[in-house]
């Protein structure tokens, strides 16, 4: 167990290129961002109604949306979610639904986690084997996991829950990436059995990261005191109509999950043929883990290829699909130069 | 003193067409929606970069924000600034800046204030009179007050916050209104002396609810204890770039408080003119108290024509501005139609 102490400073994400041109000053522009797990082939953007700007949004919207969001999501009913501006804004009002005690988080995974647990006056450790989450007031994992992919099923999950529920506790599940990932293992269809809540992303499979836009899936009660925390008004008049058109169109996601598999199989295959290979991840980000990860981050950052590196795991890289033939010519390029320094380097050290 | 209990229950707003239409199932549609404070003269909507929608909203820009933001309202700095999806989802945030103690709301005032500060743990109350707030532990007005545009003066603000400050209470003023307000009342210069939180929305001047953008101004370290709350990338692409050059635009915003002056000297003369006198208020909304409020609403809204009742005041009424000349007609239309169903009603009495 890793006691994670002052978990409350900000971290590092992914995603910022910002941060991306103080690291790599000299890198052409602009960035391929494989630093994300975000869609690159977003849901078709379209003209909003001048009054999603204009007027309040609407409440009944919200409750359409909400219905949908219950459909699409595996939800029991409406009133089963809780819609937000973003799944990260909910993170410290969920770890506030326990009173202040143990916290424990399924590492390593996104750290926010830990950080909004802490935010909500828990006592947090990092643990890496499921069945030690029994012993937390809060449980959290990520399901599949954020960043290598790793998923729980869902009878170990309902088991824990049941434990958990049992004294209290409360075990939250971040599916922020199960819209691609085994539904099977999906804990939305039991959030009304109390003591679980289940967080979905509307951002990263929709490819609108933009608009600010995640749900908690929990028991009525539970979303009721959630909803109270956020306040009416809470989602914004264009996340209302992008997450009501986008969730409704089944047949837009049943495609894109299919789109984004082949892409996956391509870009594993296309490290693989560098020496690279992938270990494991989601149709939405690529998980490697190799002796030279620092020096492909490298690489591949000084030719504008923003991937995702952890500062304290220095051997691991996270990587997203590219989205247009040019990024997927610029990640080859790319991984080219990077072989190549490789073997100037061992010629070197040949000599 | 008013004890406010069981204030964490949802309150009643205005701008909801649902709800109107429940009230007024057979008036004529659309209706004009004269029941909040947002400025029907939005600012000039203009296409926003895809990227806007699909990438995580730039910590960089969401800096550029609060440093326009903190110009425009006379805050000292972008320190002193917490940008957010809305002020609304500040307030509980803001609230619990204070642990639980006595919470008291000059009013009456906007319900929202009484609600959060109940939901963060306080014994809330209502005071009429601002002396009173010098014995809270969290102090709450708004300036200039909705509904009825009463304007406490800076130095007594700054009198009240200095005895707050002493024994480690909070003042919180909500300048919603302000940017059409008396600005020489306004905190925002004082933000940095800490024991003072000043809110401002973004989209009621603006014109812009749906986009969901507010602030708040306060000292570096509560603003910093306020973002650790909301995380990163609490506010939406739209509304980063919406906010930028919105608030940069100093021209459009003199021109708009002389235009929403005038027709607020129109609104008056009109309501003069049908006998309903306008006490008070701002430029973005009028206050009417007067004996027959209830009748007035009711054949308004069948007119479709929507302002705002109170439930537990049914004397006065809160009428926004209309936009166009067709919303115009229609609100005279509306108090034709008033004044003759009161004039057929005496008639009757009279016989």
């Amino acid at each position: 167990m890793k006691l994670l102490g002052g978990a409350v400073a900000a971290v590092d994400h992914g995603g910022s290129l910002g941060r991306a041109r103080a690291l790599f000053p000299h890198a052409p522009l602009p960035f391929v961002d494989l630093s994300t797990g975000i869609n690159p082939h977003s849901y078709p953007l379209f003209e909003l109604p001048a009054t999603t700007f204009w007027r309040l949004p609407e409440g009944a919207r919200n409750h359409e949306l909400k219905a949908i969001a219950a459909s699409t999501y595996g939800a029991p009913s409406a009133a089963h979610v809780a819609a937000a501006p973003g799944t990260q804004i909910l993170l410290p009002r969920v770890a506030s639904l326990v009173k202040p005690g143990k916290a424990l988080v399924l590492g390593p995974t996104y750290a926010e986690h830990a950080r909004a647990s802490a935010i909500a006056g828990h006592a947090v450790a990092e643990v890496s084997d499921i069945d030690a989450l029994a012993e937390a007031d809060l449980a959290i994992l990520v399901n599949p996991n954020n960043p290598d992919g790793r998923v729980i099923e869902r009878s170990r999950l309902l088991d824990l829950a049941a434990r958990l529920r049992a004294k209290g506790g409360l075990l939250v599940v971040d599916e922020a990436f199960m819209d691609v990932g085994p539904v099977g293992q999906s804990l939305a269809g039991y959030a009304g059995e109390g003591g679980i809540v289940v967080l979905r992303s509307f951002g990263k499979f929709f490819g609108l990261a933009g608009i600010r836009l995640g749900f908690a899936l929990a028991d009525p009660l539970t979303v009721e005191r959630l909803e109270t925390q956020l306040g009416p008004w809470a989602v914004a008049g264009p996340a209302l109509e992008y997450g009501i058109r986008a969730l409704s169109d089944t047949a837009w996601q049943a495609d894109m999950r299919r789109r984004l598999a082949a892409d996956t199989e391509r870009l594993d295959a296309l490290f693989n043929r560098f020496g690279a290979p992938v270990a494991s991840g989601t149709s939405l980000f690529r998980y490697l883990s190799l002796a030279d990860a620092k020096s492909l981050f490298s690489a591949l950052g000084e030719h504008g290829v923003l991937v995702r590196h952890f500062a304290e795991r220095p051997r691991v890289l996270r990587v997203g699909l590219p989205g247009t033939e040019t990024e997927w010519e610029r990640l080859e390029n790319a991984l080219v130069a990077w072989t190549s320094r490789r073997e100037d380097a061992s010629k070197e050290t040949a000599r």
